[in-house]
């Protein structure tokens, strides 16, 4: 499936980004879901996840679920280095391909934060949510502004990267540059690293789902016939897709460095950050998670004040909240229902 | 640190392979620690693991300890492949390096079976015992020789490789592809293809140890100082020691192909392979090892007669089994005592 072209752009101007580099006339690709009602009280923001989309968000939206847009009018910003926001694909010389700045989640947030305020007028959220690094950018919207966010339900991600996780992060990038066509990054649009691509997919393969979901060929329920089959036809095709190496790299990077304790003011704190969330959140590992596993979310939770973790069970793995498997979705979509009717 | 030299070595002939390709002119490298009883009732056989040489092994031999050479002959044959026997790098042509033919289990074990009984006149182990691909080892000589294993002894490894751990092994195998300075096999030995090997390094680092390993920093305790000094020093370095990569490649393709089901007679039946295992086998996961799980352990052990399963606690993984971590060595040296003070 190639890019979506359905979505909205939020010009940011020059936005100067928390490692010092400028990124000029820059943009949100977002969209919308539902209707804002009178008195703004009815906004929920769902960030996209490591080379998602908007539309790779949608499963978890509709009518009858939890983020029904009847009731809720539902923001879906792009990741700056996602392909639709600026990203290094889109992004004119000389901040293009590999000069493309670094970005973190709390420039990604401060982005987020500016088309909420300035363009919508909107001062709560009733919610923010995501999956993966969408659950990273909820974190970082509650450490941000506490002042804004009445419930967040992060899933499969966290608050900060554990170092494991960043091993499993240097090993993509690593497989990417080891392909001399990548030519550190220059190379042509048209003719990106295809070797360098496959071995990504292959290594991400054995990280997105769990052993258990290997040994009892779960893919089977995806419609592939074999493992080689699923290795090609999921993994292989997923990362050429349109989805361009040099804006998988910026999105690796600010994954590998996500800590709310960099956000200014903690001074490298995560324990005073995590401590400063103010609303009720519920974290949401899966049981099988290889990279984001449930230990992680407990140590953090115990700094929330009114935060929980409740663990999606099952043997899918990081992919629980891919939106894939019909019993992971209806967990997710139950424990945001019953967040949402919380009052504030 | 170079390979060893001390190794002896037992002329195979020609060797015809379970794969239909004849290896001409073969040889194992061997050492062996202790002396052959007059009986010949006290030896045991201890296969090396990927990459590993049978220097490497010697961390599990010594006085006082279970294998320890005033009692046992202790037989280290190092697998065809990795170096030191017939392998890609020291193969005349033209069998050599990319031509270098796939390698089984099964001829692992009937290659190792020739050096017992032909040069040693042994007809009966009192144990075999390995780590990893020297469990899958362990496994294969107590399906091909129930006649001679009066104890079996796999730590952290499988009778049959899982899907999931075949796709970890993808993994390795594209990245190594993906440099381009791999040629695919013909690169010149002096100048190894780095960046795939770097790439192979990072992305074994993620699943050797274990996501606590990383998360208590555990590899303080190997005498890194940060996370990146040990992903240099001890990763990159571990497959930059004369480890060359059409070597690690044939030995790959072995543990992809791990199944004693294969084992002639069987036609393919692993379950009816394990059931025919006559002696005890004590097999020893790690509780966290991410690629060889106690689970599969458990489903092998059901199908032994005499198949039993310890697992090996802690946060080290995989790495539990490499002698490396004082604690683990105790729990498995302490297994191998019970197994060997066991009457047969």
């Amino acid at each position: 499936m190639p890019p979506p072209t359905d979505a909205e752009h939020f010009p940011l101007g020059d936005v100067v980004l928390q490692h010092g580099m400028t990124l000029p006339d820059a943009h949100l690709a977002y969209k919308t879901y539902g209707t804002l009602n009178a008195d703004r009280s009815n906004a929920i923001v769902y960030p996209t996840w490591f080379s998602g989309w908007h539309t790779d968000n949608e499963w978890l939206i509709g009518p009858g679920m939890a983020l029904d847009p009847a009731d809720w009018f539902i923001i879906v910003p792009n990741m700056l280095g996602n392909g639709l926001s600026s990203s290094p694909s889109n992004q004119p010389p000389p901040r293009d391909r590999a000069r493309f700045p670094f970005v973190t989640f709390q420039d990604q947030v401060a982005c987020q934060h500016r088309l909420v305020t300035e363009h919508f007028g909107i001062e709560t959220l009733a919610l923010v949510t995501g999956w993966s690094m969408g659950a990273g950018q909820t974190y970082q919207w509650a450490v941000s502004h506490p002042e804004m966010v009445q419930r967040a339900v992060p899933f499969c991600g966290s608050a900060i990267t554990a170092d494991h996780n960043k091993v499993f992060l240097y090993s993509l990038g690593e497989a990417m540059r080891a392909d001399a066509a990548f030519a550190d990054g220059w190379y042509d649009p048209a003719s990106p690293p295809l070797r360098g691509l496959r071995a990504f997919a292959r290594i991400y393969a054995g990280w997105g789902f769990s052993q258990a979901f290997y040994w009892q060929e779960e893919w089977r329920r995806l419609g592939f016939v074999s493992l080689e089959d699923f290795l090609v036809g999921f993994w292989e095709g997923f990362w050429q897709d349109g989805r361009d190496p040099n804006n998988l790299l910026t999105m690796l990077w600010c994954w590998e460095h996500g800590d709310v304790g960099q956000t200014p003011g903690f001074d490298g704190d995560t324990v005073a950050a995590l401590n400063s969330i103010r609303c009720p959140l519920l974290s949401m590992p899966a049981e099988k998670d290889l990279y984001f596993p449930p230990e992680d979310e407990h140590w953090s939770s115990q700094h929330i004040p009114h935060g929980d973790v409740r663990v999606i069970p099952g043997v899918w793995g990081h992919f629980a909240g891919g939106g894939q498997n019909p019993d992971d979705t209806a967990f997710i979509d139950a424990a945001i229902r019953e967040m949402l009717d919380r009052p504030v």
